[in-house]
């Protein structure tokens, strides 16, 4: 249930198919990502900027950039840059609270800075969105980008509110993956054109993402994630995997998630792949994936416009095979 | 350097001066606030709730409304509302760093949420700012809350980079107080009503309520400010008085911070008070807030409303006396 992921990006293989105007604005943004880390007081240079070099797969502003077509120039660029500032602000928060010592492979804000300079800096990188989608003229865009930032705040109370809890219900998991998850890769489409079918793409298969995400914290393996199996456990997170199993094997619902160590973590891993229920929460992935795909043939889109958010799509799915 | 103050508001005159409009135009304010932690998730009722329950002088949202004036309805209690939150998830974040158990005589975020709860808390509260601004329709407004919200972590991130430094000039600490004070009071101002003479006079007095701040911090007593003397110099925050008394007393600039104890640091206080320094500074203070008051003279403003915004900042140097 964390939002990080170790397996590289659909990126490539969208760059690959899309014609010219793609990666030159996915150019712009790195460029404006890189320009917040400058001119900001001394201070940012260091932490913000490390941050944001650091990379990362850029699914957010890819979507914004996608949905948006080739003739929504800077507005598209700065909203897909507002975009990733939101979404590098929570990690850089959960950073300071996890106390985390790296992020894709570089030393995390709260390790060079402390939590004092890494609560300010996720503050700072928050702000710069909203500065940064006031340039766009557009009030939407503000109503969109607050709107999910407004989720992803209650979704990580409402996980914090059922921590250790393994009588949550399968609603109740899915509510806050939409808060947590979904909202944000909704709102990325939206923001790169405010048309019903695209948001409901982008929350499906933001869903599957976070689905898929939960599957490999239980299955692994930790050198493909970057994480040990049952992190989420150990931190008390129940998950779709968990839910499920627990209705197949009574003794994963009364296990007592307080007193796990790493090896009882593994353990209960083990005795949660053995119920079936990874396949299960795999199978209700790939057909989220592909009910968002099949949403973009009813809609009026250009052929490469379709393609490429299908490959997006296709790249949620590859994060796990 | 804290953006904390015991002494009560300059709100009572301010609203005994005032005409019908004010004190109804305050209540939707207060609403708006509490509304704020209904409806947003089953936690925040209980976190942001007390946090804004728990009151505060709403001197932001007093500069908003009296800029504004009477005829400038939803829009200006939206915008006063909005630049409360975003001072609020400030302090619940400032609370979380410190560990702080009491803010306004009630426990913190932090204190019944824990760090994780309290830093998420924050985050919604920004989050929540920013959905207002959206809804006044104004992407003005949102440009200028979003540059004073950038301006707040600059301050504090500057803030944090001198901290335990004794050789800051003045002109650093004036900038750093004009980031992390003055330009909230500017925006307050701006957001009410977008006129130059508006920002400066929030600005100056902005910075003399912070000059006066740290004032209190050095001269106490205790009983009025809340907090013992020397709270600063503990933090390693130098401030105006400690800067001014260096050059004095060069045993002062050449003071430790770091290995202050509470009776070391009101040793220093008053050695920093022996040299006149509080005096000068408070006469600064004094000074801008003159200057801030004719600048209402120079404009045309109605006369309840030259008023009513010279009592704000008579009330910012009440604080003192």
């Amino acid at each position: 249930m964390t939002r990080r992921s170790a397996v590289p990006p659909p990126v490539t293989a969208v760059l690959d198919a899309s014609s010219r105007w793609l990666p030159a604005r996915l150019g712009e943004v790195e460029e404006k990502l890189r320009a917040q880390a400058t001119g900001h007081g001394d201070r940012l240079g260091g932490d913000a900027g490390r941050t944001l070099a650091a990379g990362g797969k850029r699914l957010r502003p890819l979507l914004v950039l996608l949905c948006a077509g080739e003739e929504r120039g800077e507005r598209a660029t700065l909203a897909a840059t507002a975009i990733e500032l939101v979404h590098m602000a929570t990690l850089v928060h959960d950073d300071v609270l996890d106390a985390a010592p790296l992020r894709r492979g570089e030393p995390t804000v709260v390790a060079t800075s402390g939590r004092g300079g890494a609560t300010t800096t996720g503050d700072l990188l928050f702000s710069r969105a909203f500065a940064l989608l006031a340039e766009t003229q557009d009030r939407r865009s503000t109503e969109l980008l607050a709107a999910a930032s407004v989720a992803l705040a209650r979704g990580e109370l409402a996980q914090r509110h059922d921590a250790y809890d393994t009588s949550i219900s399968e609603s109740r998991y899915i509510e806050r993956c939409r808060l947590k998850t979904a909202t944000l890769f909704e709102c990325a489409c939206l923001l790169g054109r405010d048309e019903e079918v695209l948001g409901a793409f982008g929350s499906e298969i933001g869903l599957a993402f976070q689905l898929l995400d939960d599957v490999l914290d239980i299955s692994g393996p930790p050198e493909r994630t970057g994480k040990a199996r049952g992190t989420d456990l150990l931190d008390g997170t129940v998950t779709l995997p968990a839910i499920l199993a627990a209705g197949q094997d009574p003794e994963i619902g009364a296990a007592d998630l307080r007193g796990l160590d790493a090896t009882a973590a593994e353990a209960l891993c083990d005795r949660i792949a053995a119920t079936g229920a990874l396949g299960k929460v795999r199978s209700r992935a790939l057909e989220m994936v592909a009910a968002a795909k099949q949403r973009l043939d009813t809609a009026a889109f250009d052929p490469e416009q379709r393609q490429l958010l299908s490959l997006v799509a296709d790249g949620v799915v590859q994060r796990y095979s």
